[in-house]
């Protein structure tokens, strides 16, 4: 193969795009569900709450009784019982009489509002009431959190520990959620033998687990076309990840393999770096060919196998934010590429700056780690001055202060 | 007790930063230390690349000897040897020789530049150069990723999945991290019982796992002073979190079991939610009081656990981001509180607008779940305007196209 014909990026996309995948699904405790993806939209089997509840600790009251209520004129009304969260109610309020009540107590028939305890004093079997109350004051109204039908989680989103808290609240206890898992090899004689460390393989894992996504290493392989073979058959993840050999050089040997064994949906891309990422089709399963190098494998990642799983699984990731920035250096783009440029973001005066790195090397990490944000620089861009303004994607979790 | 003198957000924070804890660290395989904290600054041990290598395929060669090659007039250099990112050189280009060699090889003696193999074409033992290359052109230089004593992580940083990669090129096998954990009770009969559903403790437990701290639940207990008492004495975790029991009422017993067997740092704050809001310390132990109501438990969580974790272990945490927006409908700020009001945040005409959630009950949890962000009405102000300009906080994965 050569890369005389690479693609462009959007036509990558593309390609995904019009790749069909089949969706595993796991029954789990909604307890053990956050983090995973919903499969279809979740929705309240229930109302929640059942019934009025107090919001407060105090009195349950008709707010009529307490029209005009002041500290020189309080209301007095006649106790006639004590709810507590766990109590049912078994009487009727009737005019100027109230029960006392706590946090989440059910309001009794009668009552259409809750005095707070810290605007009553209770003598004998009386309270008196020094503040008027609304129609509903302190009442959480039943269904006012979840009526029976409302949407939880619609198909496709991430479970948090909110949406955790409302299945509980409306009694879901199971969940049917995406099953996915993601399969890593890594390929070269220099890791084999241990002259090159692999942090490829173990930071893909990482990233792949923060997705929410299951990730298993599958070990280093030599650049030996049968070992290659074996292992890719040996791996049964619904998706595989190749990093190495993504080359257009004899050495690389993944490009001549997928097509041996599958098909090859592109090989080759106009972005940088990243250029030698491709995508196959081995028995239906979707094999990208990633760059052994950390970032032009980190910039794949994120750019293309991330948006081809949220496609393909039909998953909605927390989209990468971004700020706008001025640019201190400018930029070029010589070769007719979609460049992805690690900038170090900083403010002064108030605004907003991004210091592009001075990199050579794909390779390089702790460009990474110094960066905070990446620029795109379209392909159909000659670049951007010293002092445009530009959009940063940000890595990591650069807040910045809004001016 | 009562809730008459209750304290302001500031004085709740700067009581807590008054707190010293001790940290415990726990050496981990850098593999496992992803979303765990550092509790030192980690350097790198080693440079890296330890030599220069190769960014690319192609040819090492010295660059003055493909000055003005191109396409017309090639270069004819001598191939000497071919090096992969697995060889040791053993030997050193003279004039007009070069040597084949592919991403991550180390560069030969007497070579300064590599040309990449697409602007090549070999000849038998001869490869014709097409196209210039400047000095030191797709080399990664030695040390140019990482020098011996370059930071890669400072001390408190979340270890991300690239500082793995960092790490794993630096030769870092193993890295001291922090070791704490958040153990969680829940109080009420109301639990207990099974009339109402604990979701609040569980959510706790997956919103403290998110931050990259353990976190254990120990249960739900009847409002009974006993129970409570052993329960709390049996935690061995570094700080304790109780929901329910934190309010004003005869029935919630946490401030007098603290005062008990500890004593108070505050309770009660000017905030809404999250009012009841108490922090105490038993045996040097720091024990929160929360309600038990999510919503009011998860901006309490977020506004005074989160800082007090931070700052008791030297940890950062992502910090919340936040968005310009213009209110829909004013809000008042009668009670001189600090509020948290849910907004829900949507773009028109590539403005940002902030919706506020009517809501009446701190427990309503589809609040959040509805909402994507919150605007801190501080405790000094009467509210906003409908048209105000406001700040935002994020919650979940907005994301703002930038207009």
């Amino acid at each position: 193969m050569d890369f005389k014909t690479l693609i462009r990026y959007d036509n990558a996309l593309e390609r995904i795009n019009q790749l069909k995948t089949e969706r595993r699904s796991v029954t789990l405790s909604v307890k053990e569900s956050v983090g995973r993806f919903v499969l279809d939209d979740i929705t309240s089997p229930s109302t929640f709450p059942p019934h009025d509840r107090s919001a407060v600790d105090g009195f349950a009251v008709k707010f009529e009784d307490t029209l005009s209520a002041s500290r020189n004129n309080p209301a007095s009304l006649k106790i006639i019982g004590t709810l507590n969260a766990d109590s049912v109610p078994k009487f009727k309020l009737q005019g100027m009489e109230c029960a006392r009540l706590f946090t989440g107590a059910m309001i009794p028939e009668g009552s259409d509002a809750v005095v707070m305890q810290e605007d009553t004093e209770a003598v004998g079997d009386h309270v008196l009431v020094f503040k008027q109350v609304r129609k509903f004051q302190n009442i959480m109204r039943a269904g006012e959190d979840l009526h029976k039908g409302d949407i939880i989680l619609h198909e496709g989103e991430r479970i948090t520990p909110w949406h955790l808290a409302a299945m509980i609240e409306a009694g879901i206890e199971h969940v049917k959620t995406l099953d996915v898992s993601v399969g890593i090899l890594s390929t070269g004689d220099e890791l084999v033998s241990g002259r090159i460390k692999n942090s490829t393989a173990p930071m893909l894992v990482a990233l792949i687990n923060n997705l929410g996504i299951s990730a298993h290493f599958h070990g280093n392989v030599a650049d030996d076309r049968k070992n290659i073979v074996d292992a890719l058959k040996s791996i049964d993840d619904d998706v595989i990840i190749v990093t190495g050999g993504s080359g257009p050089s004899s050495v690389d040997l993944m490009h001549d393999i997928v097509l041996e064994i599958g098909e090859i949906i592109f090989h080759g891309i106009r972005i940088k770096p990243g250029r030698t990422t491709g995508l196959g089709l081995v028995e239906q399963k979707p094999i990208f060919m990633l760059s052994g190098l950390p970032v032009a494998a980190l910039v794949a990642f994120d750019n293309i196998v991330r948006p081809a799983l949220a496609t393909w699984f039909g998953i909605q990731f927390a989209s990468g934010r971004e700020v706008k920035a001025i640019l201190t250096r400018s930029i070029y783009n010589n070769d007719g590429v979609m460049m992805f440029v690690r900038v170090k973001l900083f403010q002064e005066n108030g605004r907003t700056y991004a210091d592009p790195l001075r990199t050579t090397g794909s390779g390089v990490i702790s460009s990474v780690i110094r960066a905070n944000g990446y620029l795109v620089v379209r392909d159909n861009l000659e670049g951007y001055k010293d002092g445009d303004e530009v959009k940063v994607k940000l890595i990591g979790d650069y807040n910045e202060n809004i001016p």
